[in-house]
């Protein structure tokens, strides 16, 4: 089983600061993601700062499109984003626009999906799916547990790379031991600690650990 | 019955465009948003631009807020919005985290959704919901349809003030009549067109030929 990627997720609400983190763990984090707060808060130059800096990194534009999915893919891969997420309730045509514009979709799952409509996203050719526990959820004491597992699971044996986030951490990463998980991302579990490095290095050491037993 | 609104979505892919169409129909128009595309391509700024040309305009956020609520709430209305929408599949917990930071909020309805949700949502004091033909649906030839009015009308009975959009022009306004819409959202309706202003004003006219009978 190949070791899960690690992707940290830019979620500041300024440009010095997201670029920032990027320079401190750029180097030792496998995907950088531009995430939603920040896209909404500065736009989309930001994905280009960040190109400039890594050139050959997986970026992911955190788009959480629900609409207009070729004008919002086209915008963010001229900046030169690798990659781009689509809400789960959007409607097909709106990830198909997205998939012609932009190297690959993901698609983020929110609140009520069904395992036949993410049947109708690999039939579309959509590989990527990232499952969600949400921010306000775990601030509301949410967390992780068999029923999310088994969902991923799930996606997993339909055949899909499956992103994870929310609320990870050294703590909660060996829970998916096991699991052909693509990619772990993680936000402010690396961006509001204080030292970004440090977590960086304390996940992939766990997940190296963890996936390699 | 009222006089529904009329708004104009910018959903231009840069500010002066957007500012642009703003000046030429802001002040006969009810409402201004401030797109999706817009916030994710030049960020949250354009607000401040718009809200210092039109002091007094209701100005909406078109942020589709699907996680951290109260960020994107706080960002926004510093800037200046006066509302934001967010997704119907965000958790409550989202949405009620961004009703603490901005005036009010808007439920954006995508894909699958249900009455009981949705009365959730009104037991937490969201007053407004969005229903929508998806831009991208609307390309591959779908429309309003007996099942839209019904939902719609259903929405309004339970005690929401119901926006409406996608596809909206002089000829399909008329569909709504009888019904106690709260605002017709009309994007590349006005802002594609040659004449932004006249478009406008057929649209004010049609709304008020409609709803004055």
């Amino acid at each position: 089983m190949p070791i899960p990627n690690l992707q940290v997720a830019l979620d500041h609400s300024d440009v010095s600061s997201a670029v920032e983190t990027a320079v401190i763990v750029g180097n030792e984090i496998d995907i950088i993601e531009v995430g939603t707060v920040l896209l909404l808060e500065i736009g989309s130059e930001v994905i280009k700062t960040l190109r400039h800096i890594f050139p050959d990194k997986i970026i992911i534009a955190d788009t959480k499109c629900a609409d207009a999915g070729g004008t919002v893919a086209k915008n963010v891969a001229n900046r030169g984003a690798t990659w781009m997420t689509c809400m789960c309730n959007a409607t097909l045509a709106t990830m198909q626009s997205a998939t012609k514009e932009i190297e690959e979709v993901q698609v983020e799952l929110y609140g009520n999906w069904t395992y036949e409509e993410a049947q109708t996203w690999l039939n579309a050719g959509i590989r990527q799916v990232i499952y969600h526990q949400s921010r306000d959820a775990l601030l509301a004491g949410e967390t992780w547990g068999e029923k999310d597992l088994t969902k991923v699971n799930k996606l997993i044996e339909m055949g899909f790379k499956v992103s994870v986030t929310g609320g990870l951490n050294v703590d909660t990463l060996p829970l998916f031991k096991g699991m052909d998980i693509y990619t772990f991302i993680v936000g402010r579990g690396i961006t509001e600690t204080d030292n970004p490095i440090e977590a960086v290095r304390a996940l992939k050491n766990k997940i190296n650990e963890v996936w390699r037993d």
